[in-house]
């Protein structure tokens, strides 16, 4: 079977930084199938990179390795680990990227790459994606033990929480956007089946109605859902949400019920 | 054979949704090669899809999968398709993007998507690209055959017709910018080889001489000729036509020979 | 073994060009890994291009076929190659993009693709990435030998040489910019190795400590360092080096080592 690699990088790719990346890969586990998952990521931004890994790890079949490399403190003291989390493998920075799949995994296990045998010769001190994290993601790839790689590790890095919900006096709970995508729909930290029967969400003084699908609701109308990863989702049919509503990743996501007292905002 | 499978949306990469559906079809199909087109399709731009789609789909191989998911009638009654062409295999929203493909087939079939069993468990209402387009392209991919996704469908929705070229009372042709491309080149509607003995074009007042390739002009001058599609195309040498002409999709582009009696713009 | 063949154009993806060179390689060598470098060059960016290329090329194990299309001549009297060089193959323009192959390998070859029965039927004027060099390289990945291609060339089109660093009158030595990555990271014509010990770098009247990695200065702090290319760089830890020292490239870099007599610019 051919083994599969994916790679997430804040790289672009037009510098050649990601093709000398897949050209060590493919020297090493020459069979491999590289799948791309985005090199667009904005430049550190570890908590983006979070949010992407977990829609896309646990899909993937077991024995793949993904491969991520969003790494502000490449160069200073930080480790770099290998973690299995049922049945995948991920290969990245310990800078707090895997918090989301270590939360959500049945098991996992991590080891510190430190065993320099398994990097590439002469490893550079400024780009650890190709002389560091490629190859031994490569020989992962290959079929090497990951306790070979070095010793465990039993708390990586986690990202700071998300803010949890909150209960407010007047019957509704409060959440906040944390991520904006290239629609303009807004994710919030608000589990959607843990909120029982909301019926609208009230974001910057909106009011906005709960609809099943877009469908519900005609072209340029805003609506809430239940995004794709279980949250609560506000969009614009059609439209950016983001935009119609002048929200930022942090902007307060108000979710209402009928029995909530709050006073509604202006309805549209 | 290893089977093919390829994928155009507008999805961008970063928010890693196209990974999952990578992840979704590597799980089904565990030995496809993945071939990104593209995910900088503009968020909806169905037409463009269509443009971009009539490019690559018959220079692949017989047997190649095809998934298009560019949807913004997602969570609508729109119909879900597999669409056999020529012995290429297509998966996408019959909202018309498939329309080029179907025009210009010498056989082509489709049905409509179904049946659930063989889409995700639990899909979501607004990510049909991982919930079932995915899936059901990856079981394309891996045999199954296309009747067993559901009943036949013998009118997709198309999009509405090119407006036709006009011939013009002074013995000109009038056709109209259709697309324009990452060079600022300006695609039209209007087919070379219909138009006989054509000389020059007026685009914006401007009347330019048809050249056989670009290197027939000097570095930065206007020419049209022949585009890679079989169309009348205007660019400049080493630089955007688009931009000298302040040129946009529906501009009007007027071919003229050496017998119009059109009375020419301004020479250059 | 399956053949490997990476991309680098300046199309974008967006319209589709891509795509259509993946289906004619798919078509001819049917079982070949794609592997994306970029399609994100800027138009017509040759010098680019050769910085991209020199990164990953060889990097790659024997036997990869690089298919470069960054191609401002296309329809001009410029010839196209294929090049052999350390056992990796390379397809592209005559136009210096394989400058930097041709000068650090220990051996290459190169033939011009004149015979045009490898090319496709009917080939366009404008399009050769589809018609030309993607066949040709989709032939090459399936064992066709160079020799066959066409009669050798000795002499490729090579880019101006960078200037030479210069040793001032002071004791400096005298670079310049030469690139600016993603994260406005400072590449310059520098080789560090052959500078001896050098402590400081002075760019745009700052001057700029040496650090081995970016953890020995503080966040938001300058440094220069060797780059993962084995030239002298100028980076900021967690920001853009471009944006702080307001650099392009060609921006004059100035080393300095102890014994130079140089004034210092205002320390930070």
């Amino acid at each position: 079977m051919t083994p599969r690699l994916t790679l997430l990088t804040d790289f672009g790719t037009r510098d050649g930084y990601v093709g000398a990346m897949k050209g060590v890969i493919a020297s090493i586990s020459p069979g491999v199938a590289l799948d791309d998952i985005s090199h667009a990521v904005e430049p550190g931004d570890v908590r983006g990179a979070s949010l992407a890994l977990e829609r896309y790890w646990d899909r993937y079949p077991s024995g793949t390795v993904h491969l991520v490399v969003v790494d502000p403190g490449v160069g200073t003291e930080r480790k770099a680990l290998a973690v299995e989390a049922d049945r995948r493998l991920l290969v990245l920075p310990d800078n707090g990227v895997v918090t989301r799949v270590i939360d959500s995994a049945d098991r996992w296990r991590a080891v510190s790459l430190e065993r320099e045998e398994f990097w590439a010769d002469h490893p550079s001190s400024t780009f650890h994606g190709r002389d560091l994290f490629a190859p031994v993601a490569a020989r992962l790839a290959a079929g090497l033990a990951l306790e070979r790689l070095g010793p465990s590790v039993r708390d990586p890095v986690r990202l700071p929480p998300l803010p949890a919900p909150l209960a407010t006096g007047d019957g509704a709970i409060e959440g906040r956007v944390i991520g904006i995508d290239r629609f303009g729909n807004l994710s919030t930290n608000l589990p959607a089946e843990e909120l029982g029967g909301w019926e609208w969400v009230e974001v910057a003084g909106r009011r906005i109605p709960r609809a099943e699908t877009y469908g519900r609701v005609g072209p340029g109308e805003l609506l809430t859902l239940v995004s794709s990863d279980g949250r609560v989702e506000v969009a614009v049919r059609g439209g950016s949400a983001a935009q119609a509503l002048s929200a930022a990743v942090g902007t307060p996501v108000r979710v209402l019920s009928d029995r909530s007292r709050a006073s509604p905002g202006p309805r549209r």
